[in-house]
């Protein structure tokens, strides 16, 4: 209520320097921006609780820019409200070492939240921060002491709706009852192919009332700041049911080319821009110009954002007198730090120790650990019984009223969502105050590609607990046995792709992930039995490749991860007694973590001077920069008892020691041979 | 209407059946077949039209079994409806080489119309084929010769809702008013994790009404036959909206565990089928028995459908005689073959044509082709003026009552929906008488990397337009440029990876992609302009690969593909005249197709005696397999403007040229050199 000139003053600006960035960087977005420019006014000058001071104050408001591509709205406010966003940043907008790329990216601003643009992820994201936010206040609240309770605010477009992960995180998070969340849809009618009525005329009110999300629509988007206001009142005022504001607006609003798509993804034309400051009351020959009245308005609220904090400070320290454990705690996995002595709580095995799967192994370390480390959050895409993540006597994350657990509970039921699982582990992590894992199938990480990737790429701390790991799954067959899914994750940058062999390599595989702070991790679990190795250690397996049997005079190197480690092993003998030839045997189980270690232990692993054979189960890719030759999977699997599909692959002693003799006499005349390892020249990083 | 006895043995035969087959083969899903036996029964005895004597039939009925893990419903139906699949089949269940595996596949076994078992995927599929037949009823229909009204039915459970895929596929299908398309949700309230109500809380009948489908909802589906009767009917009755028919069931009914998820993915105890089969009136000491009433029956059933087809057959050899050239494109089209003489339609280069993104080279080919392969059905996920997938003056395919374009129409607004899309086009291409291609950006085919592993794996012709292929995007930065997706889907079998350098290439990949019947093939385009080059043709880049420029005296080998190749080729120089080096060039723009190559050719074009370099401006997985040495890029990219983002990544001729030189010194040494093509032995394949 009582919005006046400097209000609209704000809202104007925010949308001229859209448009001047977009023209400058000749490329961008200018129409999202400039559509929701008011909104985004009401909300961050009305609403929004932040201290730009402290970008990480662990309870600000969150807000997440769902149609990243809008950035310019983002970068916009982040300069105003004073987050360190210069105005030089603005004008280099979309280039090189820029902090103001083309798609917000959380890893190098101050402000923004999650990476976005990527469709559908930033509200998926949100359902993640939203569901963070009622577990860390379930846990750290106490009476008197509300000390989490901030709301998600997040902005999404048609786009966004179009996607199926947004489908899935939004169906969950009606599930979950989640009233912390407010997402703001901006009902435009454009997207790139033109009017949306070309593909999308669902009914989008009943749709998010069909997930049991609160709906609020606002017809006018565009002058009705009052309306936007009540709406986002409305909204927080529903505590058991996230809300969806369905705001009308057009896109670009003030260019001669307003609501047509012409305004999408495309600068405004010189004349429009004129135009558009003219009408606006701005300059038409300057540009990246700030009314100081505006600076002046958005101080104040800066002001007020650095007194919340302080006072939230003040509350927190007089909730460390009074509880100084969970005090500590929340101040130690603010910092990302995990409590001292976890690790030996990690298990340790002998090699006479029981052959035991690795999902079987990941469940009891995941057992030893919960107990530990409380900022784990748990859960599965629906196959909690076979990817075994679930400790027993684990409380679910419900809404309370369902009776099936409460929000201090650290298992979440995500259901057949793996995109959405993906996304809203993306939000989880980037909350700040947990470390979420997750399981499904190896096969159906894929599903989830589009989130692991913004996992990556924003250095988020996230755990695929990712079972059935390859044909070893058996009878269910070629659909479900993954062939090309290592190399996928191999390929993409800041992933660690882990694929132990038996349970030392499993908690060490565990421990890398749980102390990498800035980077994902999938664990490709086994579904069968695999033995303990002779010679595994989790010092060993934290190098990411070790040599799990040493012979100084051997003949060939055998190079494998996981389950086929102990098929390797027990080539040796095959190959001595039917062949004469001594074989070294190397697990590698995460190829990301080996190529960080020293070139110097690297050849101690993969030396030079004899040939060297990988053996894997899926696809050969990838394995060419380690090894000399390689016996893989090139094809797709087959249904039937996994020692049936082992045999027809002939993935057994015999079939992998005729591949080492064939490998052995094709490099024996070979002098000097080169491990793979020797490369021309570095990479660039 | 009138079900009988004979009637409920058929539906407790299959139920039997399952329970048999699963417990035979100690694995497998009794749960949804048991439940959705009669359901099953209703549809194939009394509405399903198809001939088991030729099951591709085109006007047959399509039946999709999107929970395919229930698939022993489906192998049931298909032994009892003769189609091949005898009792050793059956018994042969989730055995290694059996034509019954643990998911359907379309490629193996006669009747399964798409692969399904990773969840959502067929009924998305099924929209695909709903299409299809839109489609091709549109065209070929006249008056008097309704050739072409087949439905499309498809069963799904709630792992299929909950997936995002489906959300997708099925909001298009509403927006698309497929009347032809019926789907029944075998709402059991059992998923892995228990019961539905942990995660799946949403009011499936209000969400698919949101979609502008008509929603029938049946109360018992265990015994109301005429109740699920009466919903199909009401379905076909329905001409201009998809139907979901909410069909509740008991899952393994029957079972002593009937309704809880201990019958979903296990087989039946040993007493429990026994009293199973008592309580059915079977000899619960046999197993595997049909009854001879049972085979009665069906046989009518058998046979009527084999009269439908003769039938059609008149019809359709009537119709030849009045509509000559529309009969003999439909039968050209179901043999899968192209127009006589359609290859001379695609475009050739000069090399002193201009530069030309292939986006815009692969515009230029669907705009000579559309009119020569009238079977060709394009799209884009809201991306059309970005991938230049739509040609000139196309129609769209839509409800003639939007006035947007008609069921004719032959370019599909799939909006910002990947995943939806590639499970569409799998569908499209099952249908049998259409080519389906669609764009999107390369890096968000990832999003529909599910379904892409299906094209594959079920072996249909499918096109990706991948446009947008590297940093050489640019400004977008990091967010959307592509640097793991190659690697990702050459390591995917049986899918082929194109990235042409130019015209001529471009043209090469379209032609080996058209005429790969049961290979899907994703095309990597460029949004910046690539050089014609010098040498290309399309008869050398059918190969995979060949030499760009030779030089019998070469110090190097650079190989590449795409907008590398041109800076390759630049390269020479600068390798020339500051390094005194001599270089040849290779583009391999498709890995699989150049591995189908004989050795001898092979070898001509990546030779022994000296180093290679590979230039790929992505992730340098996979590479190994072809060169000595890689440049590529395996960190993210950058937001920019595109020569911006090379330059700060060296891929110029100078970056290239410093690699080659460092190569080419650090192999100096190395007597012999062997082509990484020389292996030590072949893969299995």
């Amino acid at each position: 209520m009582g919005y006046n000139e400097t209000d609209q003053l704000i809202v104007n600006t925010i949308r001229v320097m859209a448009a001047d960035a977009t023209f400058h960087a000749n490329s961008g977005h200018p129409g999202a921006p400039m559509g929701m420019a008011p909104v985004a006014h009401v909300l961050w000058n009305r609403f929004m609780k932040f201290n730009p001071k402290n970008p990480k104050w662990v309870n600000r408001d969150r807000f997440v820019l769902s149609n990243g591509h809008g950035c310019m709205l983002q970068y916009a406010l982040l300069h105003l409200y004073g987050f360190g966003l210069s105005m030089d940043d603005i004008k280099a907008f979309r280039h090189v070492d820029s902090i103001t790329p083309g798609h917000p990216e959380a890893h190098d601003t101050p402000g923004i939240e999650v990476t976005t643009g990527p469709l559908g992820q930033g509200i998926s994201n949100a359902v993640g921060l939203a569901i963070a936010q009622a577990h860390t206040g379930a846990v750290f609240n106490r009476d008197g002491f509300d000390l989490i309770n901030n709301y998600t605010y997040c902005f999404l477009g048609d786009g966004c709706l179009m996607e199926g992960v947004s489908a899935e995180a939004s169906s969950l998070a009606g599930h979950l009852q989640l009233g912390n969340l407010i997402a703001i849809y901006d009902d435009n009618h454009i997207s790139i192919d033109g009017d949306t009525n070309v593909a999308f005329t669902e009914d989008v009110v009943k749709r998010y009332e069909s997930y049991g999300w609160q709906v609020i629509v606002v017809a006018d988007g565009d002058h009705n700041f009052d309306g936007i206001e009540a709406a986002i009142k409305a909204a927080q005022a529903v505590k058991d049911k996230p809300t969806l504001i369905k705001l009308r607006t057009i896109i670009g609003f003030g260019s001669l080319q307003q609501g047509t798509h012409g305004v999408h993804g495309s600068p405004l034309k010189a004349d429009d821009i004129k135009q558009l400051k003219t009408k606006f009351g701005f300059n038409p020959d300057e540009s990246f110009v700030v009314p100081q009245a505006v600076y002046d308005a958005t101080a104040k609220k800066i002001a007020e954002g650095a007194a919340l904090e302080k006072e939230w400070n003040e509350l927190f320290a007089k909730y460390g007198q009074q509880y100084k454990a969970e005090h500590d705690d929340l101040v130690r996995r603010l910092k990302g730090d995990l409590p001292e002595g976890w690790e030996k709580h990690l298990p340790v095995y002998k090699p006479s120790d029981a052959a035991v799967a690795s999902r079987k192994l990941s469940e009891t370390v995941l057992t030893k650990l919960e107990a530990v480390i409380p900022e784990l959050i748990g859960g599965s895409a629906d196959l909690t019984g076979s990817n075994l993540t679930r400790w027993k006597d684990a409380v679910d994350f419900q809404p309370p009223s369902t009776g099936l657990g409460n929000y201090a509970g650290r298992y979440i039921r995500y259901g057949v969502r793996e995109h959405g699982m993906g996304a809203i582990l993306n939000g989880l992590a980037a909350y700040g105050t947990l470390i979420p894992y997750s399981g499904t199938f190896l096969n159906f990480v894929s599903y989830a590609a589009g989130a692991v990737r913004l996992s990556a790429l924003s250095q988020v701390r996230v755990i695929w607990v990712a079972t059935h790991d390859s044909i070893g799954l058996g009878e269910d067959g070629p659909t479900h046995q993954p062939i090309e899914t290592l190399a996928h994750f191999r390929a993409l940058p800041n992933c660690m792709v882990w694929r132990p062999a038996d349970g030392n390599e499993t908690s060490a595989a565990y421990y890398v992930a749980l102390i990498s702070k800035h980077t994902p991790s999938i664990l490709a679990l086994s579904r069968q039995n695999l033995p303990q190795l002779e010679s595994s250690t989790i010092e060993k397996a934290i190098k990411g490749g070790y040599v799990v049997h040493e012979d100084k005079s051997a003949d060939i190197t055998l190079v494998s991860t996981g389950s086929e480690v102990g098929i390797c092993v027990e080539t040796i003998k095959t190959l001595a007694e039917k062949h004469n030839l001594k074989a070294r045997v190397v697990s590698l189980p995460c190829f990301e973590v080996f190529d960080a270690q020293s070139k110097e232990y690297r050849l101690s692993v993969l030396p030079d001077g004899i040939p060297s054979l990988s053996v894997e189960v899926m696809s050969t890719m990838g394995w060419e920069r380690y090894t000399h030759e390689q016996f893989g999977l090139n094809r797709f699997g087959a249904s039937g008892a996994y020692k049936d599909v082992y045999k027809k692959f002939e993935f057994t002693p015999e079939g992998v020691a005729k591949r080492a003799v064939a490998t052995v006499n094709f490099w024996k005349d070979v002098p000097n041979i080169r491990s793979p390892l020797n490369r021309a020249f570095q990479q660039l990083v």
